[in-house]
């Protein structure tokens, strides 16, 4: 199905980018490594963990029902049988009338059932009162409780966090089956563009999308292979094309910012595969082409820096999240109230670059065509196809960069 | 300034962390690498960005005044002179009643002032019909109106996102000067922990935190070498802070969760430098350390793995940023009403792990020894100190991990 030059709505663009993006694949790395990595199989705990019943404080280790009516005023008197060691299997065996010391992480010794905390209790010779009841199972983490073996502790695409982390080692994963990460080839297109480190003369400008996209892209858990600036011309952007498509999975083209480059770009698309898209109702980065060469996709952004990263960040997103494997993803926000009315067109969607301060979303009107308001930019507000603006007060949630 | 045993504010922790974090040194980085790193000087444009007035349409590049009472009905007739090409310094003058055609990104020619979109525009042999005044300056960038020359385009401190990374190319900042990052030696300490590589007999469990510490701690911008397990002795531990001191910019201890085990490694920081804190009004988190061994910070966190982390987010971060070089820190939340009521005890800050869904903040009540609340939570709800709790409904920030 082709919409080439009718225009689509984003939610369309996201859909037609979802459904070419090739499946990762797996390998397995080191948990050091395994941060940020996207889970490519459920993991379990490969025993119960605690292994064992567990203090969660410093106190005794005793019978609950020897504490029913225990108070400050009559204490019940246990006998001290001795002290829990840490990293042992306890020696000791509670009978009733009997208590032991444990510490915080202890394993709670035979017979015993409970653990009441040292603050409510003193200690005579070999005797400890104890000045409150407890219950069965007072301040012990149960054999199990926290994961039983055999339960999947994580799910499949699941991008790693510290905290992920931390229960992969505790469940004993110590070599993490996660997906491959994209690789992501970037093209930037334009006879006005040079290199970095070159001096513009003329009309020329420095190419800053490729740096940017591949910023973008890497920090999206991809790797991205910068193909540098090349000229409007047919048979150089297609070879340059097809070189990028035979080394990576995906492909992302920028420039074109006039009317015929746009057109020689979709072309040469249409030529090596099909444009699925080729105009998203979206401004910034109405020109955005989607397309296929090869079995893989190609994302054509506009040159614009600003209209690049817009569409980079809403389109392009959901195709590299599908790419990575990674099932859900937390968008950062802040919610903020608008400084300014934004007007807008109804029947696109509008990203208006804003400043934060105070709690308050600055809107910064720049033509798509200049860095310094998006740098001055904390993030994007959107303004929904459906409405024809928003207005000074109202709520507004900031997508962060 | 010694605060031993006496428990301070999370404000007086964080400000006591800072007031000893020491100054990043500074490298050089290729552009490509320097996404995520710390600016360490300001970077200015090396030329003016644009260094032409530049079209942001395609159209006519022409005298704003040849168009003034052009319409529909009455259109100005310009002289079509010929093409602006991309890349190159106009070879065209215009002239009264001139005008010449320009790509979006094209160089303005001299005697030009304006550029009408081609939109607005019809074209008959060789005369173009205006059907639109257009105002001097319009649909162009001018010169120097993104960043001139010599003015700073980022300021020393700033974390380097995708957008900065698009201006320091455009600045021809090919090599970036950058913050090094801090290292941190990561120590777990007690006797009942194990390699994750092993299988847990008796009470032993196998050490989460050093993991999921090492992992944090890379997300925030530092490098981190895990020491591994160390047994609670005096002597052992001590050689393992020692060589960790000697080798790293800081060291993170995590464990001793009982009353003896913390006190030796107060006792051993003591020893080798001083403590600044030991207990913190946060829970969970009490009993944290902050230290100062060989002019180096030490950061003593609990043992349980929730009240590590909390501690590591809410202390351990600014001290980090500082390392860092980091000025601000955009902190990822997001908004949600609380399901439930949260209890809380006056006079100390409580972090509550809540799971969200369908912008709801589920509290998940569970002992902070428990790494399944943890990984089930997207984030944590703060209550302040001054509080009693919070209620369901209330409108709360979650600060996301």
């Amino acid at each position: 199905m082709s919409i080439f030059l009718r225009t689509v709505t984003v939610e369309e663009a996201i859909r037609a980018a979802k459904g070419i993006a090739p499946h990762p694949g797996r390998e397995e790395v080191p948990l050091e490594e395994a941060a940020g990595r996207v889970l490519a199989e459920a993991v379990s705990a490969d025993v119960d963990i605690p292994a064992f019943d567990r203090s969660v404080v410093d106190g005794y280790a005793l019978r609950a029902s020897d504490t029913i009516g225990a108070g400050e005023s009559i204490p019940s008197l246990l006998t001290l049988l001795g002290t829990v060691r840490m990293g042992q299997a306890p020696d000791l065996v509670m009978r009733a009338g009997e208590c032991a010391y444990i510490p915080t992480g202890g394993a709670l010794p035979p017979g015993a059932d409970a653990v009441v905390m040292i603050e409510h209790t003193e200690i005579i010779d070999d005797q400890v009162l104890v000045k409150r009841p407890v219950a069965p199972g007072e301040n012990l983490i149960m054999r199990g409780e926290d994961f039983a073996r055999g339960i999947p502790v994580l799910c499949v695409g699941r991008r790693l966090t510290p905290p992920d982390i931390g229960v992969l080692a505790a469940a004993g994963c110590h070599t993490v089956p996660v997906f491959t990460c994209p690789s992501i080839g970037v093209i930037s297109t334009g006879n006005e563009l040079i290199p970095v480190r070159e001096i513009p003369t003329g009309s020329q400008i420095r190419d800053s999308n490729s740096a940017m996209i591949g910023a973008y892209l890497r920090h999206a858990g991809c790797t991205a292979t910068l193909y540098g600036v090349i000229p409007d011309e047919r048979r150089t952007l297609q070879d340059a094309l097809e070189k990028a498509l035979s080394r990576n999975d995906a492909v992302v083209l920028s420039g074109g910012s006039s009317k015929d480059d746009r057109d020689l770009c979709a072309d040469i698309v249409g030529q090596l595969g099909e444009v699925l898209v080729h105009g998203v109702a979206i401004a910034p980065g109405k020109p955005t082409i989607i397309g296929r060469c090869e079995g893989k996709p190609v994302l054509g952004l506009p040159g614009h820096p600003a209209s690049a990263l817009v569409v980079l960040d809403r389109i392009g997103r959901p195709l590299l999240a599908a790419m990575t494997g990674e099932k859900a993803r937390t968008v950062c926000t802040r919610h903020a109230k608008l400084a300014q009315n934004i007007p807008s067109v109804r029947g696109r969607e509008d990203y208006i670059r804003v400043r934060l301060d105070g709690g308050m979303a600055f809107p910064l009107f720049g033509k798509s065509g200049l860095l310094n308001t998006l740098v001055q930019s904390d993030g994007l507000v959107c303004i929904p196809a459906g409405r024809e603006g928003l207005e000074a007060g109202e709520s507004v949630e900031v997508i962060m960069w």
